[in-house]
């Protein structure tokens, strides 16, 4: 299975901590070693970092751990290929413009890419189910909604589109304009979110610790999200299948619950 | 001025000695501070790197100088503000997805913003005059054209499209597909196709030679844009007001020419 890491915060802050867990897992201390990518919003900018390399070999991932890039959205994403050659095109997080904002978006799942309904307003560049079920997301998005549409109207929404294509087969998202953190959970996602008062987390796939009281203020909240809790020392929210949840700038500002369904267990996805 | 950076080769081939020439103009050798951008293509995906940091300090533009990677198309750009803050969103080369393919685009001129058409299709992000311009064009492009459309007949269009731009302002443009370089020249660009047999290349702007008979081989056929000649020693093709060049795998493919355009020497663009 592919393994997946979003934050959103209430102030531009690096996420080389968790990083630096969830690269490990891509070749080292985990097996997805077909490519990686991280996006990290600056304002409505984004700063697309990818390869193709296993990222606990990869020298633009190593280069990262040691250049913070302060951001309030990140959306990050290792990759074990099972759909699509390794290769860039084939890599997450994926983009496209909608209503003037960047959208990014990574996933983790399996499902037949011929069931997938024909995203009608962008086209998938590279080969995966993965991109091709963004294409369709942002497709419906674009046709059935607007850009000054409430949350709560974009989040039905979603949680509609989200809950389609968990019955086409397994299906975590993370999905973003760099305001709004979509995260849905098919089978496997967890969250925590960290205020003050701040303490010290320990990694479990490396030996580092990090004490967040020493590299934030007291008005900093920060939320993480991963496919699996990536400290052993701290309280994570397992999500339930069939959530989704919305966060921004570190809270969760909306929550729904789809059916939730029951994919057999079939080889790591 | 800003300065514009791009490469077509038949093999992947590390653009770094050019690089390294072009980033000192940012900030160093040249004003041009105002963050930097590139893109390479490999197959038919896309590995962007962007700082809104000067280029001469950026860690980002440093680590590509010791990272090569390599690639049969490039488009680079460093900035010098004229419209539009200094940030992420506002940096080019700019990207949006068109028939299944990852379009890239990098600009120099000056324009009066409200004077380009409205685009149908793509949205800018940012502020400026330079990613409406990409907007507008792509967007007549999907409008009037199609993913089966000859070389000619794109390229024909292109040119039209471009020589309005030209019209607004002062309009150097790079665009690729990513198996096609669109290379059009308002006011300054310049190119240098190598091959067999390879020499020595000095660059303007640093004390770095090169011998490319050392990395190549016979059949490489490589050729370099640039706003400006990077090198002192070898003879480059100043291209003509009003002409568009299309390069692919190395081998300039068509060229087409319009009214030239006597624009105003205002400040540096």
């Amino acid at each position: 299975m592919c393994e997946l890491l979003a934050m959103s915060a209430n102030v531009p802050t690096d996420i080389v901590f968790s990083f630096s867990g969830l690269i490990r897992r891509g070749g080292q201390t985990g097996p997805h070693s077909d490519g990686f990518g991280i996006c990290f919003y600056e304002h409505n900018g984004v700063r697309e970092f990818k390869d193709y390399l296993a990222s606990a070999e990869s020298k633009i991932a190593q280069f990262l751990t040691t250049y913070p890039i302060k951001s309030k959205v990140v959306i990050s994403h290792i990759r074990q290929a099972n759909v699509g050659q390794v290769s860039l095109q084939n890599t997450h997080p994926f983009q496209r413009e909608l209503w003037g904002k960047p959208w990014t978006y990574a996933h983790n799942g399996q499902m037949p890419i011929e069931h997938i309904p024909q995203p009608s307003e962008f086209t998938p560049i590279g080969q995966t189910d993965s991109e091709k079920l963004f294409c369709w997301l942002l497709s419906t998005l674009k046709a059935k909604s607007h850009p000054d549409a409430t949350l709560d109207e974009v989040c039905s929404l979603m949680l509609s589109v989200c809950s389609q294509a968990n019955q086409l087969g397994v299906s975590n998202i993370l999905l973003s304009d760099g305001n709004y953190l979509f995260v849905f959970c098919s089978n496997r996602l967890s969250w925590i979110t960290r205020r003050s008062p701040f303490g010290e987390a320990k990694l479990c796939d490396d030996d580092i610790k990090v004490d967040f009281s020493s590299v934030t203020t007291e008005n900093d909240v920060v939320t993480v999200i991963a496919t699996t809790p990536l400290t052993n020392n701290e309280h994570w929210h397992e999500m339930k299948p069939g959530e989704l949840r919305v966060f921004k700038e570190g809270e969760s500002v909306w929550q729904g619950y789809s059916e939730p369904v029951i994919h057999k267990k079939t080889a790591d996805l």
